[in-house]
């Protein structure tokens, strides 16, 4: 995505580790900005679009402890092809500020990093679904292993879902391959320390997303009172 | 798969367009081969696991007519990736006959020649969720569109599926597709009159997996009456 399509739509995705805090941080920020009237859609992955709600009740239904590391690429893929073409596409090119929990980084960590499934073979699948759709900028909420797996059993009255029964080493690949893609990726990333308060992280989230907007000449720069 | 492979198991497929009977052959000649001994597994996809089944439900689901060609093909490879793993390679290596109703030939026709999905991306997917298993023999049941798609019109009680939906000319390309792969695939491809009598079609499938079985040297060739 060329700096042409920053006339069209804005896309953020928000990443990191179970539990550290990033769908509450992605909410906040939609409200900031639709308080400062600015056009926002709040998407997630997987699960954006009625048929991907389906795809991901298979995804992390904890009976489903059979499901192969290949299949589990494959649904992540196919959630993503609808979601691009139903939902994310048509906002940007509609110039809406886009804000989506999870992208395409989460299957480069989840299913290559942590599982080490062919990095190759998730490129090309990355690249065939997004059709061309790259974010902006990604906020990566990065917090303890141990830290966001209890905030995200503290919430799940339901009982933990298939990712949050993974082993404790397996949340350790997640969260160092997240942060070595934003070391690969430093223009687009900002690591955030998701131990500080809610508040504090909303306001730095607020803050860069301002300097970006401003830097980017994007028509609704100025509704940021600064 | 290599002849090898033949000591482990024989694996045979059955392709076709909607309402071209495979379905009622494939479960004929798995009563046939466990009359003659034979052990058999008798599955088809997608759907032939539980996951899969799951998957199966979003992909024949008439009401998710906004399923993206792209999606769906992430989709079939997902529930092939899953069945090839839980079912097809145990069985096969368990030296079993395994019978499948549609693999992946049908996602070359179906998504690459009827839906003109990228030709390159599916042969990639096929090798990468098939894990090298091939079909030693594929029957392809093949019948004027009509006349399928009347049959397949009249078993359904529940109404049409999201496949049973798509336009003449699409079932058409579906048939064009399936034969010009039989004529590239020789060896392989079996073409059948699907107008015949269910009767005479099962005697000639047999009679073809008969010649196939003792040409290949497997061990329950001597099965067969002759």
């Amino acid at each position: 995505m060329g700096t042409e399509t920053l006339d069209q739509g804005v896309f953020i995705t928000f990443e990191g580790i179970e539990g550290c805090g990033k769908t509450t941080q992605v909410k906040r920020l939609a409200r900031r900005l639709q308080q400062l009237g600015i056009p926002v859609v709040l998407t997630l992955e997987p699960g954006g679009t009625p048929i991907g709600r389906n795809i991901r009740r298979v995804l992390l239904d904890s009976r489903n402890r059979a499901l192969t590391p290949l299949a589990e690429l494959m649904l992540y893929e196919a959630d993503r092809a609808q979601h691009v073409k139903e939902i994310l596409l048509p906002a940007l090119e509609a110039g809406k500020c886009v804000l989506c929990d999870r992208f395409s980084d989460a299957t480069v960590v989840y299913q290559g990093v942590a599982r080490g499934q062919d990095r190759h073979l998730i490129r090309l699948l990355n690249n065939a679904v997004t059709r061309g759709i790259r974010p902006h900028l990604t906020f990566l909420l990065d917090c303890p292993v141990r830290m966001g797996l209890s905030r995200a059993l503290g919430r799940n009255m339901n009982g933990q879902d298939r990712f949050e029964k993974e082993a404790l080493s397996f949340h350790r690949r997640v969260r160092n391959g997240y942060l070595e893609l934003a070391r690969k990726n430093k223009k687009r990333f900002v690591v955030l320390d998701a131990t500080a308060s809610r508040k504090e992280i909303e306001e730095e989230i607020l803050r860069h997303l301002e300097k970006f907007v401003w830097r980017s000449g994007i028509s609704w720069a100025n509704r940021f009172t600064g």
